[in-house]
């Protein structure tokens, strides 16, 4: 399995969906649907739709099954980028080389457009079709990653970052629910679409919880020296790379009992986890 | 039936909900929860949860079972307020005669203090007991009001409003969305959780919806003269009045039918359209 074409295959389906779920930009109010549309559209790698189509097959269930929520997920990420983006956060004015969505338009229309990101997430995989516990289920899955307990209390939890006061345990934390908390999402949100039994729904929860923070580990090594809330700031290079490294494995052990239906997420997995940039 | 008991009974159980369901004050990271809370507590008349649950009744259902919507809508109304406020859309300080979140706690705060109240009040229609199809009914309700199609619509529509160019049918519009959506969600979310048929649930939506634009034009005629997005500016008191009622006159026709049981409901509708202040 070739992960990277399995993410231009799984990027092509989710952005099929998301368009068809996004508002029209010529349809009113227009600037605030082409505000939605702009950090959605050109995307980027689509890593965690991804995640969400192989969880599902994970599971034995078609990719396709995986759909609805992992449009939700790449709306509940793109909320999260364009609000982290404000000038009162990161105040970061380009991302993937264009002007993010509070310079390209203006800061009210940036925090609207996240929130409404975030609610058409919930409509997308509520109005769905097929069985009501599983959309149920993954819906909660998508509210949880993005509330108090994960996504935003982890950027809270980050703003508030002090290098002097940290140990490994705070960063990781950190990790878990900024960038962990969504990748779960995405991987048990696919599965649980696609049908998965209680206990592989705990592996899949266990391994999604392990390679999101070796995720980010990896991420800083690649932007390695920029400080803030880093594992590699903090440890140093080697030792960070020794940490990844072991919760890859263990990430790989926890996916073991799911056999060859998991190879593509484990592809996916290693092929995020090794990337060079 | 008295209206004004009648919100302070729903008041004191929306109030029990709400405090359950928010993460508590003490548990880390401290500074998000304390925000989330800070426009919660002390409430306003909790009008919406009212509403919710005097739908319940009007199908037929004991109040408490729309509970969790209560909550839901009350969390979602309190996002709205949040990033209304913000320095970047209305820039308001104050609010109930306190600090409003971003100046009680920062920007960036009120920001993430809104988007993770947004989140929960999925969590908490969702992870309610009972009926599934209602429960994933009632939530996309709550999605479909909060998002680009009505309050953040409403909102975009508001902030660029201009009343050199503006008529009654764009004024209506912006109160349908901004105002009415949410009160719609409220009553057919609150009646969906008691299990509404559809012939209900249509009545009541069409209520909810005149209702409420009633219920903007009545709040402008208390704020006269200040201006913004306010039929009492484009039309004047008499005839903003004069749509008041006309308004309110449907609404209690669309109600006919459902009889004596949706009593509460029109008690809290001419209540919240007749006070004075």
């Amino acid at each position: 399995m070739d992960p990277r074409g399995y993410l231009v295959d799984g990027a092509a389906l989710v952005d099929a969906g998301l368009d068809a779920a996004l508002p029209a930009a010529s349809a009113p109010p227009e600037r605030l649907h082409a505000a939605m549309r702009h950090q959605v559209f050109p995307g980027g790698k689509r890593l965690r739709p991804g995640l969400a189509f192989a969880a599902a097959e994970a599971v034995g269930a078609a990719p396709e099954e995986a759909l609805p929520l992992a449009v939700a997920v790449e709306l509940v990420h793109t909320w999260s980028l364009v609000h982290d983006d404000l000038p009162c956060m990161d105040d970061d004015d380009e991302r993937r080389g264009r002007p993010t969505v509070h310079v390209a338009f203006d800061e009210a229309t940036a925090v609207l457009a996240g929130d409404a990101l975030l609610a058409l997430a919930f409509e997308v995989v509520l109005a769905s079709e097929g069985n009501l516990a599983r959309r149920v289920a993954a819906a909660r899955e998508l509210a949880h990653a993005a509330g108090a307990g994960a996504l935003v209390g982890g950027q809270v939890s980050d703003l508030a970052f002090d290098p002097e006061r940290a140990d490994v345990a705070l960063v990781e934390s950190i990790h878990a629910r900024k960038t962990a908390a969504l990748i779960v999402a995405a991987i048990v949100g696919g599965a649980t679409l696609g049908g998965a039994t209680d206990q592989q729904t705990e592996r899949l929860r266990a391994f999604g919880g392990r390679i999101g923070v070796a995720f980010q580990i990896a991420d800083d090594l690649i932007d390695a020296g920029e400080g803030g809330c880093s594992l590699v700031t903090l440890v140093g290079e080697d030792a960070a790379r020794a940490r990844g490294e072991e919760l890859l494995e263990q990430a790989l052990a926890d996916l073991a009992p799911l056999g060859s239906p998991a190879d593509a997420l484990r592809g996916l997995g290693l092929f995020a986890l090794r990337r060079k940039e």
